[in-house]
Formats: C-alpha cells, sequence, structure tokens
C-alpha cells in the first residue's frame, strides 16, 4: 500500500496515516474518488441539466446525439447556468457565514453573548466610519449594534451598491458600474443567479457569466469582507505568531479536540473553555497532562491567525486525522465537512459533535450552539471531551508538528512594513521582487495532497514572487515549511533579502478562506498607492488543488476585481467553448484579466510568472522572460 | 403525423397547430424531448451530484456500485440537496419578480415611472396598514413609497419573521416556530438553501428538507405574495371579467403582438400603448383593422386577470402560436420562455423582443424596459409590431377562440359571495360543495398536454369540489370550457346549483403562477371563519403537468401551509425512500399535509376526493365514500 499511499499525498503524516487507515480499514476520500471513476462526462463537461422535470437533458458533445436540452438550451446556455449556480452557492456559503458573524455582533451589542466581546475596538470604529456610523464618544457596543444595523443592510435589497466596494479602487468600481457587475445586495445576486437560471429566464451565456461576477462580487466585496471584518472585530485582528502544522500537534498524553469548518463563532468558545484553569484541573485529574485545542481546516486557520493554536491538517487530512485515534472530541461547524467523518469516527473512540443550526451529520451528536448558550456549552462540551479522554485505544501519532508562522492580515503586512505598503512597492518597483501570487482553495483527490499547493508554491517564491496563501493552501504550504522566517532560504536573491530584512516568511499566511478578501484588500491598497487599478499590478491568483463551490466564487471575484487566477482542476465547463473562451480569453476585454486552468502546478508556476513580468513591462518595470 | 400529433395534446388548437409545425418543419418540444429520451437514470432519480469538483458523482440505485460520493454523502443526502436547490431556484424566481414590482412601486412613489400609478388604492392602504405603516391622510403616493421600504425589509435578514406570515391562521403560525420553519427573509433562505447543500454544510436529509419547506414558505408568504399584491395595488386587484382563449384569440386582420413571461410590469405598458388612439390609427392606416394584444403563459394571466386580455395558449403551445405565421411582434420578459423560441420565430416574420434585464434569448433582439423607459419604449415598439405587420406571409389560425371567465381575485370571490366566505361554507358543511382543489402548474411533455389538468379537473368539478385555477392549468381548463357560467352543467348535482346561483363557473381562475398565494389566502379566511388551521380543511392541491422549478417552490409551500397536494409528473427523488416517504407520508406528522405523486389525473382525482371526504369526515361533516 506504501506505493499508493505515495500516489495520493506528498506529505509523510498524510502518507503514514494513509497506511494506518488501510491498516485499520478505514474507507477514505480517496477511496470514494477511486470507486467513482470514471466520473460521468456529461457532468463533467457540464453538459446535463436537471434545471427543470422536462428533463433531465444532456448535450452530445460530440455532436451526434441531441444538440439542444427539451427547453432548448444548447450546451453554451446549460454550462453557463450550471456554473453560475455554483458560483451562487460558493457566494451563499461564505455570505451566510458573514450573517452569522453579524448576528453575534447583534447579540453582543445587546449583551446577549456572554463570552463574546469586542476584541478590536480600533477596528470596530473604522469599519463603522466607513459605513458613515458616528463612532465618537459612543460606547463600543452602541457602535457595534449599529455596524450589525448597516452590515444587515448589504444583505438586503435596498442598496444600489455594496457598502464596502468602496475600498475598491476607484477605476474598478468604475468598470463594475459600466459592466453592470456592481453588487448591489449580498443574497439578491445569489436569488438573483438562481433566478436567472431558472428555466426561460436568461438564455445569453454571455449575461449568465456576466451575473456570475457580479453574485461572486457580492461575496468577495461583501459576504466574505464582512465575515472576516466582523470576525477581527469580535475576536481580534490577526498578528504574527508562531504555530505548528501536521498530524504532529495531537498530543498522545492530552486531551485532543479539534475544531473543523469555518466559522469562529463555536470555536472561540471552546478556546475559552480549553483555557478555564477547573476544566485544566479536571483534564489532569483524568490522567491528562493537558488540554490540546488543534484545528482542521478554515476553522483550524481562524485559531491559528489570531491565537497561534495548532492546526491538524487541511481538507483531505480530515479522515486522517480521526484515524490516529488521539482525537477525544471533533467540533464541527459547517462547509467542507465530509459527511464521512462521523462514519470513520465510529471505528475509534472520537466524539463527534455538530454545533450549527445549518448543518448536521451523519453520525454525529447535535449540540446546538446560539450566541445565548455558546460559552456554557464549550465549557460543558470540553468536560466531555475530558471525560472521553480516559476511553481512547492505542494512539498513532507518527510524526513531529512543523513550525510555522501565521497571522498576517492587512494591518499586520503593514505594521511590519512600518505602516505603509511603500517598502514592498519600492521592492518590486526595483525588481527584487517580481510581484505576488494568492496560493489559495482546497485539496481535491483529483491532484496529487498538497502537491499543487507546494510544487507552485516553490516555483514561485524561487523565482521572487511573495505569496500570500489561505485555507488549505496555506495549510499544506505551512506543513511544507515555507512559513518559517528560515524558509527566505528557498527563496530567490531579491525575495529572500526582503524576507530577510524584514524577518518574515517569504509565504504569508493571510488566513481561512473568507480571508481571501484580505488579498483584495492588500492588493487594492497597492493599486491605489500606485494610483493604478488591480488588473495594471504584477500580481496573481491560483487555486492548484480547488474543489468546493466557494473556490468558484472566489476564482470569480479575484477574475473580477482585476486578478488573473489560474485554476488547477478544470471547472465542469469544457462542453461550451464559447464558455471557456470568454473565461480564458473574452474576460481580459471586460474585466482586465481572465482565468486559465493548468492542473501541473509547475506549468500554472510558469503562466503566472508569465503574467506578472508581462505586468512588470506594461508599468515601466523592468521584466524578466520566463 | 396526426396520430402522433394526438398523442402529444388533447387540444385541437394544439393537434392542428403541430400538424402546421410539422409541415413547416419547426422543430418543437415534444420534438427535443423524444430525442432526450432515454433520460439519464441517475440524474431522473435525483441520484447524480455535481455540487463539488470531486465529483461528479453517482450513486448506484442498484447497490451494485457506489453508495457514497467522494465526499461520503448518500443516496438521501444527495437527492435531499439537489431538491432544495430546485426549492430555492423556484423561490428566487418567484421572490425575484416580487422585487422587481417593489422596485417599480418604489418608483411610482419618487414619481419616476411614467404611465404607472397606484390603480388601486384601496388595497395599498390595507396591505400599508398591514405592514404598519400610518395612512390616514397621506398621499397614496407617500404609502406607496413607506411600503415600498417596508416589503424591501422582508427581502433582507433584520427580520425573525416575513411580515405576511400574519395573515396565515394562528394555529399555523405557530407550528412554523415550533418546527423552525417560520420564514425570516425571503432572499435569506435561499441563500440559507444554497450555503446548505453546500459540501459539508448541511448533510441531514431531514433538516435539508424542513429548510426546504422554509425556503418553499418565504416565496408563498414572502415573494410571490409581494408580487401578486404590488401587482393588485399598481395595476388593479382582478374583478370577474369574460376573456377568449386558444390560438383562435389571433386575428388575422390585425397587428397580432403577444406578451409571454410573468411579469405584468412590461406588459402593462404594452397594452396601454395598443389602446392608444394614434398607434391604433397607424395600425388602421398600414392595412389592419386594429392592434389585437394576446398573452401566453403568466404574462397572459396577469393581463387576462385585470383587463380581459385574450390568452393565446400555455407553455407548451409557445411554439405553435409563432407557427401560425399570425405573430407581428412577441414580447418577452421571463420565466418558462424556452430559448427555442428565436429560433421558431426565425421561419416566421415574428419580431422577437426580450425586455428584462436579467433575461437573453438566442435570436432575439434586446430592448430592455426600466420604469422610467417603459411607456415610450412600449409605444416605440408597438409601432415596430405595426411596421411588421405588412410583412407577414400566409397565417393559419385554425380554430375560434372558447370563451372564458377570469378575474377571481379573493376579493372578487368573497364579493361575489356578498363579502364573507359564510356562504361558502355553509355550501361546505351542509354537503352541496364537498371542498375545494387547487389546479396548478404547468405543462410538461411528459404528460400529454393539458390531458392532465382537464380530466382530473372533471372529476373534481362532476363530483362538487370546487376547482380554483391558476398558471398554464387555467389556462387549459379555460381551453376546455370549463369557465363560463354554463360549465356549471359539467359539475356535480351541489356544486352545479352554488355556481347556477351565484352565476360563476365551478373553475375559478384565480391567475398566474405567483397568485396561488391567492388560494393560500382563501384558504386561511376559509379557516380562520372556522376556527381551525388549513389543513384541516377540506382542501387539496395538484400540479398534474408540473415541469419546473417554480412548481416545486409552489408545492412545498402548499403542503408546508397545510395543504395535501398531488404531483403529476415524479420529482427528481426516488433514489432516495427515505426522501419519498418522509415526502409522502412522514411530513403529515410535521406539517400536517404531505405530497401525493400520480401521474394518471383519474387517479389523481380519486386520491384528492378521499382526502377531502376524509377532511370532512374529521371536521364531523358529512363523508362519501370514494
Amino acid at each position: 500500500m506504501l506505493k499508493d499511499a505515495e500516489k495520493r499525498t506528498v506529505t509523510e503524516d498524510g502518507r503514514l496515516m494513509l497506511e494506518k487507515a488501510e491498516k485499520d480499514r478505514i474507507e477514505t476520500v480517496w477511496d470514494r474518488y477511486a470507486a467513482q471513476t470514471p466520473q460521468c462526462g456529461y457532468c463533467e463537461m457540464g453538459l446535463s441539466c436537471r434545471i427543470c422535470n422536462m428533463g433531465p437533458c444532456r448535450i452530445d458533445p460530440f455532436g451526434e446525439g441531441p444538440r439542444q436540452g427539451v427547453c432548448g438550451a444548447d450546451a453554451d446556455i446549460i454550462v453557463a447556468r450550471n456554473l453560475g449556480r455554483m458560483v451562487a452557492a460558493g457566494a451563499a456559503a461564505h455570505s451566510d457565514h458573514g450573517r452569522d458573524l453579524v448576528e453575534v455582533l447583534a447579540a453582543v451589542a445587546e449583551g446577549k453573548a456572554p463570552g463574546y466581546g469586542i476584541a478590536d475596538p480600533d477596528k470596530l470604529k473604522r469599519v463603522a466610519a466607513e459605513y458613515g456610523i458616528e463612532t465618537e464618544g459612543k460606547p463600543p457596543h452602541a457602535v457595534a449594534g449599529a455596524l450589525a444595523d448597516a452590515m444587515m443592510g448589504d444583505f438586503g435589497s435596498r442598496r444600489k451598491e455594496l457598502s464596502m466596494v468602496r475600498r475598491a479602487p476607484a477605476k474598478r468600481r468604475e468598470l463594475w458600474r459600466k459592466t453592470g457587475i456592481m453588487p448591489r445586495g449580498i443574497d439578491r445576486e445569489t436569488s438573483e443567479m438562481m433566478h436567472r437560471t431558472h428555466m426561460g429566464v436568461d438564455n445569453g451565456w454571455q449575461s449568465l457569466l456576466l451575473h456570475a461576477l457580479r453574485n461572486a462580487l457580492s461575496d468577495g466585496w461583501g459576504g466574505s469582507m464582512i465575515a472576516t471584518e466582523v470576525s477581527d472585530i469580535l475576536f481580534g485582528t490577526p498578528k504574527p505568531s508562531a504555530n505548528t502544522v501536521n498530524v504532529g500537534v495531537l498530543k498522545a498524553d492530552q486531551v485532543n479536540i479539534i475544531v473543523h469548518g469555518h466559522n469562529p463563532v463555536v470555536s472561540e468558545m471552546l478556546l475559552q473553555a480549553c483555557q478555564s484553569p477547573d476544566i485544566i484541573d479536571l483534564a489532569k485529574a483524568k490522567g491528562a497532562a493537558g488540554i490540546n485545542l488543534a484545528g482542521l481546516c478554515c476553522t483550524g486557520n481562524e485559531l491559528l491567525m489570531r491565537h497561534g493554536i495548532p492546526m491538524a491538517g487541511n481538507h483531505l487530512m480530515t479522515e486522517l486525522v480521526i484515524a490516529t485515534g488521539a482525537v477525544d472530541m471533533m467540533l464541527v461547524d459547517y462547509q467542507c465537512i465530509m459527511p464521512s467523518l462521523g462514519k470513520t469516527a465510529s471505528c475509534y473512540h472520537t466524539l463527534m459533535i455538530s454545533t450549527s443550526d445549518k448543518a448536521r451529520f451523519p453520525g454525529m451528536t447535535h449540540r446546538e450552539f446560539h450566541p445565548e448558550n455558546a460559552r456554557d456549552l464549550a465549557r460543558d462540551l470540553v468536560k466531555e471531551a475530558v471525560e472521553n479522554f480516559g476511553r481512547r485505544g492505542r494512539v498513532y501519532i507518527p510524526v513531529e508538528p512543523v513550525p510555522s508562522l501565521g497571522g498576517f492580515s492587512v494591518e499586520a503586512i503593514l505594521g511590519a512594513l512600518g505602516g505603509t505598503p511603500d517598502p514592498l512597492l519600492d521592492a518590486v518597483k526595483d525588481g527584487r521582487i517580481r510581484g505576488a501570487a494568492g496560493v489559495v482553495g482546497c485539496n481535491n483527490p483529483k491532484i496529487k495532497h498538497d502537491y499543487g499547493h507546494i510544487t507552485l508554491t516553490r516555483q514561485l517564491i524561487e523565482n521572487d514572487i511573495l505569496v500570500l496563501d489561505t485555507g488549505c493552501a496555506a495549510i499544506a504550504n505551512a506543513k511544507a515549511g515555507f512559513k518559517v522566517a528560515e524558509a527566505a532560504e528557498y527563496a530567490g536573491p531579491g525575495l529572500k533579502a526582503v524576507c530577510s530584512a524584514l524577518g518574515i516568511p517569504p509565504v504569508l499566511h493571510m488566513g481561512s478562506c473568507v480571508d481571501n478578501v484580505r488579498i483584495l484588500l492588500l492588493a487594492s491598497a497597492l493599486a491605489d498607492s500606485l494610483g493604478c487599478d488591480i488588473s495594471d499590478l504584477p500580481v496573481a491568483g491560483s487555486a492548484p488543488e480547488w474543489y468546493s463551490e466557494k473556490a468558484v466564487s472566489i476564482g470569480a471575484y479575484f477574475v473580477a476585481s482585476g486578478v488573473y487566477t489560474v485554476l488547477g482542476p478544470m471547472p465542469p465547463i469544457t462542453g461550451s467553448m464559447n464558455v471557456v473562451k470568454l473565461l480564458t480569453e473574452g474576460l481580459n476585454d471586460v474585466v482586465g484579466a481572465g482565468f486559465a486552468v493548468e492542473p501541473d502546478p509547475e506549468k500554472a508556476g510558469i503562466l503566472i510568472r508569465r503574467h506578472i513580468e508581462s505586468k512588470r513591462k506594461q508599468l515601466g518595470l523592468d521584466a524578466r522572460s520566463v
């Protein structure tokens, strides 16, 4: 099996845990992927339509069968509708996450959220001021209430433009208005996408795709941005701090509690509970050396960014982490939580707890968190995890954790630069740094686990491109050791010199997947400093191992914001060469950026370097040939 | 071909036009349906999943292949997620339609919508009062502005309950609260449905289906209800009025303009333009006897209900109407407009005009309507239609139109009853009328055109069940001649007597598909009068030929409101017997009503009659055995 495990992942902990899973007869996501292949070619190409009950319909890609569905929709329309709905789901997921945070902010304002508070009152004031809220002399709770209410307005239908689009460069906003893709209301754009894709509504594949961009912008400059900003206000704006990553963060002698999902609302209370002296005493009384809270995926990233909490793994590791036998409790909120986890855990002693009113899972116990009960419920659950410590069987924690540095919010990056983006811009201008690239997104069993992220990131930093990462990509890069100051050694001479001077790694962990908006904001700050648009910058985005609809929305708002974006796995669009061409070429004329798809990360790196060098040339900076 | 045509439709105009289409080599929806069969069994059963890019996945219904998708989702989860997204799209479609009307109402209030006005100031006052808006001494425009703003709030995220749920019986509202399906915000529930169905969010098939009910309720008691109420305010609350239906409403000697789609905003302006003396003079100068505006589908229903405008046909007739060669211009807004229509029209002289900013179609000219330009643009377009009259080839209008009576808003029905539901209730109590049934929904080439509607309706009225119909079903029943006072002859003795006494037909046309809320409101009025819940009433719903996602949402809000509902075509759920059982049986314990699926309308009629008689028995009324 060793050979097979090496095909599946480039990580040591992944490989060893796959072998353990095999020994324990645990089915993994790779096994299920293998069982599903070959996958349906119609669905893979976006050519099957289930949008109405005259169907289901299929378009024959070889032209030998039907060229239209029952309604008359052709391949272009069907592919565009299907893609539009992926964006809608992704935008809805991020934005509903944002709404949940606004509701906590409102509950804090009303004094109905014991345990929660305003961790960053300065940011609260700054953001409130952007919303036109008078903050002078007002207590933070009053400001918080007004801000929560104003943000709820962004989810409504009364606005012509979302509030935070004002953070985008003026040229970009003008382009959105002119193109008709300025987002108006967060939920509205999602609803309109669902409406447009209903049978007999929008049958223009171009107009469908343009609205998909608007829908995605309502995520990037709306729902996700609200999620990030309110999380910072409630739980603190991240600052650089050390942490450790991989399965080795689990402790054989401690109570291990894993939080998994995306929203920090529950996990922050868990952290408080895990740090309570009385509960730590209880753990010690039960024979544990302490309580070890660790994260998975983006709930993990949220805690890592703000508190340096260790990170056990990314998307494809979530089953394998349980297979250590060392997890006494796993709490999940929502998004990217494989419904297989309950079954995996049933082979061990792990208690599986679902916590969100909108997400249940087979084989998990549902303990619903609300702002009112969160503090107490978190304490109860940690105590139950402590009790469960004694029920452990043998544990297998085969690796040592890797050190890493996280917490690079825009505020932290500007702080490290001395308060202005100028030192970074100077380095870009004089060519020490060629540009910057976001390496973001998920894992996907179609790509060898972490291989896409690590390979691309290594090539970029070797070529003096600063990497900003989030989500599962950020965890991959941390595990690879790219996130310590010493990792400057992996970088090309220019980037190495800059990193060494500033004491930062060449790969900056910017957070969870909603935190991709931090990359947008950094790009906006750079564009504003240069007096140009985002699309003029030597920057790029990439999602080498993406799998989720959220990633489709992220990719779309990156591109709509002017950032050239290279995807690893192919989205289900190859059934329409018109759609493929518009996304990869035509959008350049519309929003000044487009997509590329390149599953080979070495080649993706070359695409990104070429793009960055060509942007440098356009800006009148020195350009290398790639 | 005659034989084939008779298999496809029960209507004479349909049959004759199918023959004409065959002669003209026009491809129809039936041809494309035939070309698509056999349809994909996985998609048909709801067992294929395209929700993330680890997939696409398929569950083997025979248990010989994979039982889980790559993420671990099983058949129950996959089927429930797919169904949830159908509800989301349907609810979004209706609700976005409602929002468009609210925006017109706001524009009217601001004086920015020339040609539009407040046609029913009394209804404006009544609805505004429900929203807690002070109306005394305020000019209608001020009230309209305040109401538009308050309604926009229902699309937002600040409310705990939608405003108009207060119209539902108190018991029903309490049930919604208790079950956790009280709708909070219209777009919010759609967004949450999309979020829940994202990979790794809600993996409880029961909780997914419950949220689907909440999402549907946000349509029925939210978006659709707003659409209906604001349409009444702007364009008049329907009153009984005569009209004519079928392809024969086209006039060989007049300029024929067809409006097709769902939203009355554009078509009302067309109507004004068609009635302008100067444009009628222009038509006469061009050799036409006049201008004949006729409708298709629900835009047609909107005009028919309020102005007695003739109706050319329902969903499956939309291509065939063009094949008459007599349509000088067709204007479409959105929903259920087959993207094939542009191609069909290209074989004739028909000008095809798309009018909505969110709906483009191949082969149509896009002329975008907004409240500001609508009056003028409508005049321009009617003039262009007049010009096009001279370009006609031979026309084929093979039938005479059928007379019909429309306009049965709740207000009109209560008016006919003398202002209270008591006479109707008395007839129900003493058994002259056994109960009432909604016959609603679309056409679908899987069911012989109009056969489902007509067959079911005939059986119901023969058995003294009052039929309330909307949408394409209402058009089918009108074409069948069920909607004149003399149609009381088709009814059983009790219903016949009541209809004859009141001078109404046994089948009451209640409007377009958003107007299904009129049925909800009538049911609520009856329940309130009896002091019971809707689920206690001897009423039922049916959609014998449904095809659209909107119909799924309508069915779900009917059931969630307590109305037993029988679907004709099977939804894509047979891959999960758990989902099938919950929808058909389990929901009775949750919301006091459930679904049935019965493609044979004769059998569906028996199901409905049994249900109605059993409800009569529970109410202590006399009950027949069926």
